[in-house]
Formats: C-alpha cells, structure tokens, sequence
C-alpha cells in the first residue's frame, strides 16, 4: 500500500514553497519557484502537485494576502486586491483545485506558520506568529483555532506610537495607506528609509535597532493584550539576530510594566521552533489532514 | 413548580449591580449598591443572591479585573492586581459560592457585556465590545467563545499614535502604567487632563472630541484588524453620544483607509442594543445557564 501524502503551499509574494509530506509530516519532496505571472507560477504549482495525486489526502495553502478565505463569497479561495502587479483577483484554489481535485485548507501564510508553531509545541493552544520581513503580518491560535471573524487577521496594520527619533525627524514609515502603522514603521524597507542604509548592512549596535524594536515591541504589547497568547513567535530574518529578540524582550518589558503576567519572556517571546523556516509546511501538512476525507 | 432563576453579578468598581432572570433572561430583580469594603460589599451580594438561592441555577460574574479567570489557579475566581484600595487578592467566587453554592461563571465585566451584545444579534459569532468610561476595556468574542489564553484581555492599556495636538502640547495620557496608552489618553479623566474641563461640561462642537475620537478610532482599527468582528460596539456614557460615535467612524474610515472590508459602518461601529446598559446583566445570565446543571 503506498503511503498517504499531504500537501503544502506557501505561496507568497516572492516565492511559492510546494512541498508533499508523509503520514508524520515527514517532507518527502520540496521545491520552490519564484512568483512571476500567476499563468506561470500556478502552472508550476499544478506540474508539482500533479505528480503526487494518487496518494494526495488534501493540501494546505498558506497565501500572501489579502485573501478571501469566506466559504460562502463566490470568491473563496481568491487574492483579492493585493497590490502586488497582476496578482489581484487570482482564483488561487480553483485553479488548483481544477487540475489537483483533493480537499483544501486555505488560510493566511502566517496562519499557516501559527499552526506549525502550535503543532510542535505540546500544550499551547493560544499562540500568535508575526512575521517581520518586508511586509508584517501576524496569525493567531485561540483554542486551537485561528482568530479572524469576517476575514484573516491584518496586524502589520494598526497604528503605532511613535518614536522619539522619529517623531524628530518627521519619519512616519513608508506604508502608501497608512502614516505610523507596524508595518510602514519596523519591516525591512524601513530600515533602509530611515537610514539610507540597507539593513544587512547596519552594524549590530547601532541605535537604529532599538526604534525599530520599539515598534516590535508594541506589536507584541497589543498581542499580550488583545490575545493573552501563551507564546508570541516572531519569524523572518530581522528578528533571528538574537540582539533583536533581546532587544524586543527588554522593550516590552518597560512597555508592559507588570500590568498583566506573562510567561518568562525567554519563553514568551521567542523565534520559530520549527526549524528552517519550516513552520508553514508543517502547518499546512496539518491543516491538509484536517480536510482530509 | 417554581421557574428556574439565574443570576447575574456585575462587579464594578464603583457599583455591585446583582440580578435575577427568569429562563427567558427577564429580570425579575435587580438591585446595585455603591463599592465599598470587600466586607460590605461582598455580604450584600450574598444577601441578596441568598434569597433566591433555592431557586437559582447558576451566577454569571462579570468583574472589573484584572481577575484569575484561570480555573487550574489556586486563586482563581480572585480580583487580582486592582489598585483599587482594599479590592487586591479578594476572592469574589469562592465567597459567595461558600453561602450560595450554585455553579458559576466567571469573566470580567466587558465579556459579560460582550456575550449579551452577541446574544441579541442574530448570525453574530464574533463581536468586539469596548467600554469607554473612568477606563477602557474590551471583550471580543470568536466563534461564540470569548478571546483570550493564558488570561483575560486588557484591550485598554496599548499603545496608540499621539495625536497631533497633544503631541505638540507634550501630552501623554493619565495612566499611571503607561504613556502614551490608549486608556490614559481616551479614558474619561483624559478630557479634563488635558482641556481642565470636566467632559460632561464640554461643547458638542469642541475640537477636543476629534482628539478623543481619533484614540477610540485607533481601538477600533486594531479590533478590526485583530480580530475582524462583524461588529464592534461601544459601551460607555462619551459614545452615547451621537456625535462621538460620528466622529469615531468618520476617522476609522480614514485611518484604515480602505485596506480591509468591513460592514457598513453605521451597521459596524455601533452602541450596546441591549437597552439600559443591560448587556452584563444578560450576558451573566446567559452565562450562568451556560453552566447549569
């Protein structure tokens, strides 16, 4: 009897990730491409999975978003209206769907890394996943389900306080919708704004980390308030220099002020237990049994 | 046979407000007193619960926090950390359970709101309530259970861009915990910090309210982006006022900037429909049925 495989796709804005696991999520096969024209990348996407229907119980797909995730909207499984060129209004699952017919799960790509970071993690069901990287997003685990009522979470875009170096300066972060959102303010393209400097290159002891974790910070304030989450993963490559995580840790403490408990910050505000930045495979291989029939 | 009762308590700081309900959540009595000793207080509640104790199924509590909501904790059912004089480390349950031993439900003060606002809503499985009083809070409510791990929320105490105003008249807000919080800066007391005038005594037309409506508007938009509920309500004498509740959906439109869908806002971004600020009340009973036997 062959053995039963589920699927991952973590589809994001510059590269899609396919990958096939076994019973105990176990990668039996991973590729990725870059995203270029939904044609293109979506074909590709088809020509991986193709190979493995037989055996396929389901796929996970964790998406860059906006996304429609709403199983009664005639645009379930879309992009919607993601700035990104000719990614709006792309029919992600249906075209899969079409040429790979299983049982899918559709949901954010930080959802899908939330789940994965829950799933190895014995006896945490509330935990918020945030990803600092060119853009900020953030999935969050209540009961072990996903927090979002008529749509998926947005946290990369609430406002924030501002810095005293930036409020002196004038900066208020490069996000084109919002002045002083998370995300205009401490992803990757603000460092190099702020700055001039392209964040690779600034020397770790600059102070230009602790504006930066001052935002990152708040983020995890809002998370603590709002979710009361037992564990704030934070993943993508600003946040795995350890300096940042202790400078983030050592911020939200003074933001914090003892006002609720939180775990032992070492605990509480950590980086990715899944390694390789395997937290979304995981969690879609997850959620693909979920849907399994 | 005599009809089954459930009670409710709201625990608030100011005032203890008990009730009883018949199966149709009719309040058959109400009764509130002011907040004084825990002594005193505490043995009027029992008194009055006392006289219905043959007859009640279950109490609905809904505090004022923070509390141990957190059922494995030796000092669960206590008022916690309160810098209310007196009120830290009291055992609001266990007190009352020694003399009327009826299950209980406990929560703090906003879920109790929060559960009776989605209660009266038909197809409403995710709400957001916030309180805008002396302080600020919010319960939220995802597929029918309240939000919240390894505690209860405490929506009132993060972080909120300045605006303008107070920043350039240096003005941070009245919590004693953090500046720049969107309590210390919305809250009640802010008004009169920051204009020396007591709120009630403030012009409808006064520009202070946009200040005021800006921070609220904030709340609104990290609810929204949070959590996406099909609706957020305000709670709390400065929203019942229409023009507040105007200003507050004016600026929310503005600071989301069309980035995600919602409702229509006068549908979305609304004040309790359970009349005479009764929410708690039937949201404790509610609750207490919830836990009959």
């Amino acid at each position: 009897m062959m053995t039963k495989l589920y699927g991952s796709l973590e589809a994001g804005g510059t590269k899609f990730i396919c990958a096939v696991g076994d019973e105990q999520f176990n990668v039996v096969e991973k590729v990725q491409f870059p995203t270029t024209t939904p044609d293109e990348t979506l074909t590709q996407t088809v020509v991986f999975f193709q190979r493995y229907a037989d055996r396929l119980q389901g796929i996970g797909i964790g998406s860059f978003g906006p996304i429609d995730i709403d199983k009664n909207s005639p645009t379930y499984g879309y992009i919607t209206t993601t700035p990104k060129p000719n990614w709006a209004n792309v029919d992600l699952v249906g075209t899969i769907k079409k040429a790979v017919n299983v049982p899918f799960y559709f949901t954010t790509d930080v959802n899908s890394s939330a789940f994965g970071e829950t799933f190895v993690r014995k006896n945490v069901t509330s935990l918020v996943y945030y990803t600092i990287g060119t853009g900020i997003g953030a999935g969050a685990i209540q009961h072990g389900e996903f927090v979002g009522g008529i749509g998926h979470t947005e946290a990369g875009h609430v406002l924030v306080a501002l810095h005293p170096q930036d409020q002196a300066k004038g900066f208020h972060g490069t996000c084109p919708f919002h002045k002083n959102c998370l995300e205009g303010l401490s992803a990757g393209p603000s460092l190099q704004a702020r700055s001039g400097i392209r964040g690779e290159l600034i020397a770790q002891d600059a102070d230009i980390w602790d504006i930066q974790a001052y935002y990152i910070a708040q983020a995890a304030l809002q998370a603590t308030l709002l979710y009361r989450p037992q564990v704030i993963v934070f993943g993508g490559g600003v946040m795995a220099q350890h300096h940042m995580l202790q400078r983030v840790r050592q911020q939200f403490a003074e933001l914090l002020n003892g006002y609720v408990p939180v775990p032992d910050l070492n605990e509480y505000i950590v980086i990715p237990a899944v390694a390789e930045n395997g937290s979304a495979t995981l969690g879609n291989f997850a959620l693909a049994k979920q849907v399994a029939q």
